[in-house]
Parts: C-alpha cells; sequence; structure tokens
C-alpha cells in the first residue's frame, strides 16, 4: 500500500500562492541587482521545475546552467540582432515605445538558464494527438521556476527575442533539442506592482468577461 | 508615482509554494466526485489564469467553460477515437500497460474547460524570433490554473488525447483559434501521492543530475 496522505491546504495557504501568482514579474537588466544566486536558491528553483506536469511523465527537459561571462556575452549578441530586426516589423507609434524598452537582462543577471526540450524517439503517452505537448510540459517546468524564484525574492526575465539556432550553437547544444526558454534570474532592487508593459501603457489589462466564453463560441 | 509595496515573502510562504507544487496531480475520471466546482472556487481559478505572464501582455488566450453534457460526450468522443489510433503506436510491453490506465475524466467532471490561444494580426513583441511565444503563454495560465485549483483542493486532469480540430468544430471555436489545453475540474476523492504514470512504472523520476549541464553541453 501507498502511504497516501492527503494534504488539504487552508484559505490563508491559498492566499500566499494567490499573491505570488499576481506579484510575479518579468525581471529586466534595469533591476537586477549583481549578487550571485546563492545555490540553495538554484536548487529550489531547479526542484521546481522538476515537480512540474509533464505529458506521460516524459520530463522532457535539460537544463543548461549559465554564469560564464563569455558565453552571456555571445547570447546577447544574438539578442542584438533579432532585436534590431524586430524593430522594423512595428508601426511608427509602436516603434517609438518599443525602442525606449529595456527587453531582456542577460548579462546584467548573474543568472542564466536556457531550458530546452528534448524529443523522445519512442512515442509518448499523450503526445500522439498533439505533439506540441512536449514542449507545453517544459513551458510548465519553466512557470514553476518562475513561481519558485519570486517566492524567493529573485527576479526572472524570459527572454525570447533570440535566435534559437545561435543560441543551440553557442551552448553545443544536441541537435534535436529546441529551446524552449532563456531565462536570467537574479536579486532585484524591486519588483513593479503591475506588468512593466501594462504601466507603460503598452496594452491595457483584459478582464475576466473579455476572454471567458460560456459552454460554446456563438 | 506608482504605489510600490514590495512584497517579501518569507521561508513559511516558499515552503508552502513548494508544497503546492508537489501535491498537484493530474486527476482522471477514477477519482473525480460529481460535486459541482463552486462559483468562487471557478473564479479563482479563472483569476489565476489571467495573472500568467504572457510575451508582449499579449494576454492571447479565451477559456470555454462547459458544463453541458452533450458538449462532453462529444469531446470524449474525440478522445475515444485519437486513443484507439495512440494505442496501435505502443510497443506490446507498453500497450498492454497503455490499455489498462484511465486517461480522461471528460464526463466524470463536473467542469470543463477548453483553452485556446487566439494569435493576433499585428506583431506581438517578444515573438517575433520565437513564434511558439503565444502558445507558450497560455500554457504558462494553464499551469497557474492549475496550482490553483490544488491549493483549492479541487483536482485538474489534462485531456492531450484528442483531435484540436474536432474541439474546434464541437466548441464552434473561431477558425485561428488553437487549442492549447482540455482540462476537467472537479473534487476528488483522493490526490496520488506521486504521479500515476510513476507509482504504475510507466517510467521512472528523473533526478536533477540527469537533466541539469553547466555552462554548456560537451
Amino acid at each position: 500500500m501507498e502511504n497516501e496522505i492527503q494534504r488539504f491546504f487552508n484559505e490563508e495557504e491559498q492566499q500566499i500562492l494567490e499573491e505570488i501568482l499576481l506579484h510575479r514579474r518579468d525581471v529586466r537588466g534595469n533591476h537586477f541587482k549583481k549578487d550571485p544566486v546563492v545555490e540553495e536558491d538554484v536548487d529550489r528553483i531547479l526542484q521546481a521545475a522538476l515537480a512540474a506536469p509533464s505529458v506521460g511523465f516524459s520530463q522532457p527537459w535539460e537544463f543548461v546552467i549559465i554564469y560564464d561571462e563569455k558565453t552571456k556575452e555571445a547570447i546577447r549578441g544574438s539578442f542584438q540582432e533579432e532585436n534590431e530586426k524586430a524593430i522594423a516589423q512595428f508601426s511608427d507609434e509602436k516603434r517609438q515605445k518599443y525602442i525606449r524598452l529595456k527587453l531582456e537582462g542577460i548579462t546584467e543577471s548573474p543568472l542564466n538558464i536556457a531550458v530546452f526540450y528534448k524529443p523522445k524517439k519512442e512515442p509518448v503517452l499523450g503526445q500522439t494527438s498533439m505533439p506540441n505537448m512536449g514542449k507545453y510540459s517544459v513551458v510548465c517546468a519553466i512557470q514553476n521556476m518562475w513561481l519558485m524564484a519570486r517566492s524567493l525574492n529573485i527576479g526572472m526575465g524570459w527572454v525570447s527575442i533570440l535566435d534559437p539556432e545561435k543560441v543551440k550553437g553557442i551552448l553545443n547544444a544536441p541537435k534535436e533539442n529546441q529551446l524552449i526558454g532563456y531565462l536570467c534570474f537574479g536579486y532585484t532592487d524591486k519588483f513593479y506592482n503591475k506588468p512593466e508593459l501594462e504601466i507603460k501603457k503598452w496594452d491595457y489589462k483584459k478582464l475576466q468577461h473579455e476572454v471567458v466564453i460560456q459552454e460554446k463560441y456563438k
């Protein structure tokens, strides 16, 4: 028999989770402190990742822990190239706002973690009809990391303005691996009380009734 | 000036988050109770989703709340079709285990929520180099829902053995929407103390050193 103690969470614990969810922010280079992230905290963040759900219990994730400044500089090179291309895609009004935003903290943060999806050769339970499920499992792991980091009062930023193939090259990643997220971690001088892009009026916060549909679409 | 109260989480709060992460399970039809999920809990789960990070603050999500038994039966039809196809893909040994597993709880759970990604026509900040980022934002919302549900002592199961186009048809979803997750919610008679597929030896739990790489791949 399995030893099955049923953990029942109470209202106070539910509210603590809600506070962590609501206070989680994407932190960029203008708010990272240089202090190294203590090893125990790095372990707790990785353990949070390993507790994530995964399709068919496939755990299709790999995490590259990066402290090396040269590696970070090389990754930042890819950001700069991709960001130049990105700027050109926005309308004039948006472009003026875009170029004033600090969008990454690769070299300012003491710790970077590249998170990869490693596909399996054999079929994966639950992934046979929806092939993206393995990648989605890796995203669940990243969200767990983000929440754990926030609870540890550590900021995380997810950098997506990167060429995934260049990042793979810089990290010698196996051909089959796919980059899902490039994450920057560090203690911060502040967490904004709202998403930075909301404060800076890039877009407005959607309300529940705008995105919830009852039973089916009309 | 923004009112910026810095919320600092303490060790006890960090441990509560860790417990929620570790006690979250994928719940299937053999463990759902029929009792309806109270509206206040549904709202808290949806508010957790809306607090998720999204690329460029795009919030590209839509949630269809399904109670109707006929809709659930139709969705379950797609599961059955896709599951038949899936069974054929596994090796003999795995197939024998596979067919004994209960893999969904669509009709047994009182509440289903279909979660869609709604692409935007204009370019999205942060999605210009990694086009999947919008879908990944929706997955972050789903993981928030999963954790919030668990803290409310509500089970959630993510059903991925479905034909996304059939689900869209059943729900009259707009052509451009993409199904990311089909979720089942309900109170449970028990939460397993480990992933069901670990208990049933479908696969083993990976250890940190197996999936963590220092600095770069060799």
